[in-house]
């Protein structure tokens, strides 16, 4: 149960849109994910919205932004400093 | 009429995050607006999300985000060439 959870999450670093672009369309071809949740911090939040808006214009048509919610999480660093970054979740769905 | 609707909005662009935290909040505060809208293209739709969530976390308690939509524009460019930027609006509401 756990572990299906899991698997639809795609989180986005710094790696090149495509790649999550493909990581997703992959999830909901799979044939088990109805659903697939893109999580992302600070900066990674705007090629968030690019991946949400290429695999729905681009890939999969059927595919809708379900929700999106934005949050605030304290981080602290190596040094010891603390801050805070935003977060975005955006679930699409098929 | 018009004017009061262009009144509350607010562009996010490549300034200092707390410029528009301090545009958001003046908005609400000269007491028309019970809602402004935050919106971005591109790299500075982190920034949008920043700026959301510093104005309700840390300076108006009293505000809540309303709706989040992401959308895809087609830019031209100078030079002629064609591409698509991902926008963000965030409404947010007291």
């Amino acid at each position: 149960m756990a572990e299906s959870i899991e698997k639809d999450i795609v989180y986005i670093g710094n790696k090149p849109q495509m790649s999550y672009v493909l990581a997703v369309i992959t999830q909901f071809n799979e044939g088990k994910a109805s659903e697939v949740v893109l999580k992302a911090r600070g900066r990674a939040i705007s090629r968030t919205v690019d991946v949400a808006e290429i695999v729905k214009n681009k890939f999969m048509p059927n595919v809708k932004i379900d929700d999106i919610r934005t949050s605030t999480e304290a981080i602290t660093r190596e040094d010891g400093t603390a801050s805070n970054v935003s977060a975005i979740e955006i679930t699409l769905r098929k």
